[in-house]
């Protein structure tokens, strides 16, 4: 069982102007998938905002970290330029499938920025802040991650013949 | 109704030696899909030619730039590196989404190497220099672009739960 | 006929702790699709013998470079962020192709952090370190390759209606 925390980022969230549907949504699913959740977060788009949300995760070393919201093209969306930013190693593959799959859904699917990423032995992904895309989104890479997280963080499965 | 700027990279063109079929072409797209075009440019492959046309059209203000050529193995083939150099944040799920659309008519398609990117109100999509391949590329994406440049330059869709 | 040369990237194999069975399984891809086959190469996970190994490749002026193995999530997964750095111009369609293809096959293949990129004359490809994933990824885009070299090294299909 790994730790996971949601950090939802918006700034009308953070200003109360709003209320958050996307974050309690996202911890639904992981709860289902059995992850322990860590207490979540609401920052708003601001870089630093989001990289001290972002750090104190990885401080809490859990071991999934999801973000909701900021992955658009409004001029204060930069969420997926502040975590390849914050990461060591980018994991391209998780922002892909979740185009792929929300492809099928709707052609609005390509203005999707997401972005997911390794820190230290964190993975973090981020989702769209729309309630329905973040879990469409989760839904197509959520049943992958365990063995991800097996080889990032040591256990049995992580030998080399997977690497 | 949004302005559009087809810009063609060509080394050949540019100096005279071939016609330019692919800028015509992109054009006529875009024209039939409602926007208002502004007068193309013509560059060579020098990333310094690239840059002072990319610049010039975010200077008119275009929301859409659109440039074809340059995105192969070639030697000279520097528009994706001087495009994602050039911008504020990328939008990867565009050139995805072509060359996924693309795979299913060549396999060649995985020899593209277009990117699309934000630089300040304007999307900067590359297509390859092919009238052929300029045209499917454009098509697989272009359906979803305008909401994105609604985000992208405010208006009634502009809302946090679409970020 | 181009050059191809295969580098294992491994730190158990490098020790000789473990037998290379990916190296030998991409050779004889290579060898079949018609691939002039330079001495194959070994080395571990450490970034700067990933670096050393691939600039002797470019050194011997491979054509094809494709390593096997370091992809993954391990923390000493080295081996996309040691190639994109190294090389001049990323090639994002390759491992897109490759993961699309994989995913087919298994929902694991979004941990896949291939990359593939050009450095001078040489395309150099990413593959996984199981000797099946690294068969099956390479199957994914192995016939478009010839035409990335002939554009890359110059010949007659050269020419800029396809750049």
């Amino acid at each position: 069982m790994y730790t996971a925390k949601v950090i939802t980022v918006s700034d009308r969230c953070s200003r109360g102007e709003a209320v958050d549907l996307s974050g309690p949504a996202v911890e639904e699913m992981l709860k289902s998938a059995g992850y322990e959740l860590l207490s979540s977060e609401l920052c708003s788009d601001d870089p630093d905002s989001i990289r001290i949300a972002l750090q104190k995760a990885v401080n809490e070393d859990a071991a999934l970290i999801i973000t909701t919201g900021g992955t658009g093209f409004s001029p204060r969306d930069n969420t997926p330029e502040v975590t390849l930013d914050f990461c060591d190693r980018p994991v391209p593959g998780i922002p892909e499938a979740m185009r792929y799959a929300s492809l099928k859904i709707t052609p609005r699917a390509v203005l999707s920025r997401s972005a997911a990423g390794i820190k230290d032995h964190s993975l973090i992904i981020n989702l769209p802040g729309s309630p329905k895309g973040a879990k469409e989104n989760l839904e197509a890479v959520i049943s992958a991650l365990e063995h991800g997280l097996k080889m990032l963080r040591g256990g049995p499965q992580n030998c080399s013949a997977e690497s």
